[in-house]
């Protein structure tokens, strides 16, 4: 059991301060410092986990604090920014155990390290209710040139990083879904479907990539017709996609082989981690050898147009807006 | 009732994005950019509130929003910073109303613009248990000039500015406290120090006064006690302070002449959010006529030592170390 005697200035000692990076005057202060390099502008994004919401209360600690940075580091690299830096607030249960937080504070640490975001502060509050994380993450892009995501035209290529719908199916999985499919799905897929839910991976190599070839990006958290049919709305567009274009694994590829409707579920599901980006016809092939050049697959699946701003996916006779169907964690 | 159906992004437009502020795109991106000014490093705090914990849960809801804003830019205005922007998490309970949220969403946009200090992004989440809120501020200071809290020196006077333990005053008559010295206290202070609790005041003004002229400085917010004994442990140095100099309003005197041991109450009471600083001897002058002509009253109560690194407190025969004491939200 933790030592109840002790305070918030104790646990950040013990289990935060040994994770902070550069900037975070080893959380000795109450604030952090930090410049952009000369010439960038500061990129912030926000984004809060809910145990219960956003994640399972007994996911592995380690992997709750990793994808609490995936999330917000996801959001920079949509928008061409490298990550520069991170605060985190946080509120343990009544009764939260030593040994959780240091796995979570360890777990936190190493995602700093292998994303290149150091820790550089925050807080620490105990209240009622379930555990939730917030992260405020920082990155920069060279003065004026963070990618937005309202500001796609008509006539630019839907494209779309990876695969689509893995951790929707891996949220099945790990929740305990007992349809027959679950029960015929192999172990391999099940650990690849499981892992993209639990450890989302940001795609921040493409953040350069991305500045330099597209018009608009965001990045796929909550289902890609829906995430589709947000950034038509905002950059005032439609969309046709071609649903057999959609990339999918060979792990989501066998389940819905095994069970068809699944495939509505891969494209309205959430916590994809991937970038969704509107590239001027011009750019598509400069996109994709980039892309290539990193390793991460990016794929064009349609093209924005003007007109009725839903974004409308198309495979042979069968057309579908999934306008209702899109997963929200609010 | 709020309307069920209506997801995150029309709670944003509806409430949020009406008073959002430069950088913040109309809050139609998933993140905000900005340059700090020339010359300037970002200085970043992150401060999480919670209800039931750091406020009442029928606080006015305005009220609520500023004092979360409020209690981040004191930490900048300790730093030596000028506000610049923020971004908030927040999590709405279940039967969240919709009037409340208006009310919310208005008092912040009124706070940051009489703080001046644009709301740039955020998350909102639903969730089970109270009503949380978390912001992450972040201000400029010229390049390596973030006024640090580990920072004061042996010689070095202890200053406070306004007057300490209204908050915690107002914390007792505002959590309907009964003993006789509320029932006792006049109107005009019984507005004066709840005031002080629910309406924190970040003092802005002062933060290019402290850059200027003090050695390191924190602000004030689990009380005099704990935090000048945080202040000694992070600089190795400890302090002597003379009681009889601490400064108290004329409300929270009436009070503790009613009940001597409020001062006590005073000493180690939370939320004062006045700046402690740790002032060379020869800039002492300076620092009180700066004050002086921003309005605000700073005064010198004692002086940091070599040795053991606590804080004392003496008056008259009196000696208190206030080491249990202090008053934490954690």
């Amino acid at each position: 059991m933790a030592d109840r005697t002790r305070g918030e200035d104790a646990i950040i000692a013990d289990y935060f301060a040994p994770v902070a990076g550069e900037g975070g005057f080893g959380l000795r202060d109450d604030a952090a410092a930090f410049s952009p390099a000369e010439g960038c502008d500061v990129v912030v994004t926000a984004d809060a986990l809910v145990s219960g919401v956003h994640f399972f209360p007994d996911d592995p600690p380690a992997a709750i604090a990793r994808k609490a940075l995936a999330v917000n580091l996801s959001d920079l690299a949509a928008k061409g920014a490298n990550p520069r830096g991170f605060v985190i607030s946080l509120a343990l249960e009544d009764d939260w155990r030593e040994e959780w937080l240091a796995e979570f504070a360890g777990g936190l640490g190493y995602a700093a390290r292998i994303y290149g975001c150091p820790l550089m502060g925050g807080d620490t509050v105990r209240a009622a209710g379930p555990f939730w994380v917030s992260i405020t993450a920082f990155g920069e892009v060279p003065k004026g040139r963070m990618v937005h995501r309202f500001s796609a035209l008509a006539g630019d290529i839907v494209c779309v990083s990876g695969t689509i719908g893995d951790a929707a199916l891996g949220l099945k999985l790990r929740g305990g879904a007992t349809a027959p499919w679950t029960m015929k799905v192999g172990l391999e897929q099940r650990v690849v479907l499981t892992d993209r839910f639990v450890h989302p991976q940001p795609r921040l190599a493409l953040a350069p990539i991305l500045r330099e070839r597209v018009r608009a990006a965001m990045d796929v958290s909550d289902g890609l017709a829906g995430d589709l049919a947000k950034m038509c709305r905002l950059s005032g567009v439609g969309a046709d996609v071609d649903l057999s274009l959609v990339p999918v694994s060979v792990a989501a590829d066998a389940a819905r082989r095994l069970h068809p409707p699944l495939f509505d579920v891969m494209m309205t599901g959430g916590d994809d981690y991937e970038i969704l980006c509107a590239t001027p016809p011009e750019n598509l092939d400069a996109l994709l050898a980039d892309c290539e050049t990193i390793g991460l697959r990016m794929t064009p699946i349609g093209h924005f147009r003007q007109g009725e701003c839903t974004a409308i996916f198309r495979d042979d006779d069968v057309e579908k807006r999934y306008e209702k169907a899109s997963f929200s964690h609010f």
